[in-house]
């Protein structure tokens, strides 16, 4: 997905939300606020956000000397997550259709707001999503492609959601490579936020070579291509992985919640909507 | 009132609002932000977020050549307000208290969203805020300098809520000059929109010689700040004027709706407040 106008003042905000993940120093956020000014100055607008989005966070790191604001809440949404974990595995369990709320539940963990004790809303708000009808839904297609495959990718995206990601892992009932990103990126998981989420005990976690909130092709490692190749399935979750792989030319199911207005247009669906959609080429 | 971290990200977006009301020319919309960027870099967050505003708004016209993108949505606004005008006039006439009423009108005329064809919704949210609660009501204070005072400065905000002015100016039985902007600038109200408000039949307009969002003292026009200097009231509508004179070394009325974070937390009230404070220094 290519970067749209209104992407660039929402860079400017993302630079001012992440800072403060970082320090309360207001002449530290004003020079991240000017560097990210005279950044978004040079972006080509056929780049995805997701690269921008990078260099926006590398400004954050450079200027506070902090690699990983967003460390301590990571630590915070995992725990959370996993108190109500066994609750959310009781839904499944239960459901008519195990694999398609398994589904719900991780985009749910796409979502949420997981404040400090939040739990109670956790669950309202997963709730919510299982109600809700989703406005892009391939799920015949995805369980054709699920059926026939012998190897699955599945590209993770936040921290907390990544606990989520188990129900849905579980479910699929297929040897799984779960991709992570290189670098802290916002509250993206990392391979050490994977193992904490507890990922590792359901997938091999493999490294994407990106350093972006969101896969880049032309920026991941040659393991990770041949990864990304080679599987039967690509299960790809978020917005960030979806802004750099919605132009890729392989089979694709993205799995996300439209969460600004950009994404919701450029898929023609209402703010908010919930999606299932396979990216064909 | 300074320029918070918040304001600068809230920049760009203007830039963008405003750019899209003058051209649909990408490359020109990019242009604008990229000038806004740079612009952004040099302000001084000592300086009111209006000054800034009106460095925004000559960028826009400057890359599009458009010198009043708002001119169409003035003219739609000024016909939408005058047509529930009669049914406004008959709530402050039946009113316990139509001073009052005619205060909550006029604020209520800075926040309506003035689409097309939004008569009906107009009415509708001046009866939400005539139900509402002031968050700041310093209500004693200005009936008490009301009764003492022989000359009014009334500072005007947006077209559309200029009609709305007019209620609250009749209320006021008393001789008003009413401040309007040197040159078009967003939605704000000129000499010319004054006009066509109909404002010429209750108070004399005069020429703040601001070209700012609001009244910056530092910009004003000689003869505006005799006029200001010596009023025995003076009441300012909306947020611009309030960014532009919260720190000034006279008593003013604010009579505004605290639209943006920013401005609430400034306030100590919340966001959407109604408010009616008394400055002192």
């Amino acid at each position: 997905m290519k970067t749209y106008l209104d992407c660039i003042p929402c860079f400017m905000q993302q630079a001012l939300r992440a800072g403060r993940m970082a320090t309360s120093d207001e002449n530290k956020l004003k020079q991240i606020l000017d560097e990210t000014a005279e950044m978004v100055k040079t972006i080509s607008m056929q780049a995805t956000p997701a690269e921008t989005g990078a260099k926006v966070y590398q400004i954050v790191s450079k200027v506070t000397g902090v690699e990983d604001p967003y460390k301590e809440i990571k630590q915070q949404h995992i725990l959370e997550t996993n108190a109500i974990y066994p609750e959310l595995e009781k839904i499944v369990a239960n459901a008519d259709d195990p694999l398609l709320t398994a589904i719900k539940i991780a985009i749910a963990g796409n979502v949420i707001d997981l404040g400090v004790n939040k739990a109670f809303d956790i669950v309202r708000d997963v709730q919510t999503i299982l109600k809700q009808d989703f406005a892009i839904f391939d799920y015949s297609a995805f369980k054709k492609q699920l059926a026939k495959s012998e190897n699955i990718l599945y590209l993770g995206d936040n921290v907390g959601e990544s606990v989520f990601d188990i129900l849905l892992i579980k479910e699929l009932k297929k040897p799984v490579k779960y991709a992570v990103r290189s670098t802290p990126i916002i509250n993206d998981a990392t391979r050490e936020d994977a193992i904490a989420s507890g990922i590792d005990q359901v997938a091999e976690i493999v490294d994407s070579g990106c350093k972006s909130p969101g896969i880049i092709l032309s920026q991941s490692a040659p393991a990770f291509l041949k990864i990304f190749d080679t599987a039967d399935l690509v299960i790809s979750k978020g917005q960030g992985n979806f802004e750099g792989l919605s132009g890729c030319n392989r089979q694709v199911f993205f799995l996300l919640k439209a969460k600004c207005r950009i994404i919701s247009n450029h898929l023609g669906v209402a703010e908010g909507s919930v999606i299932l959609k396979e990216h064909t080429f």
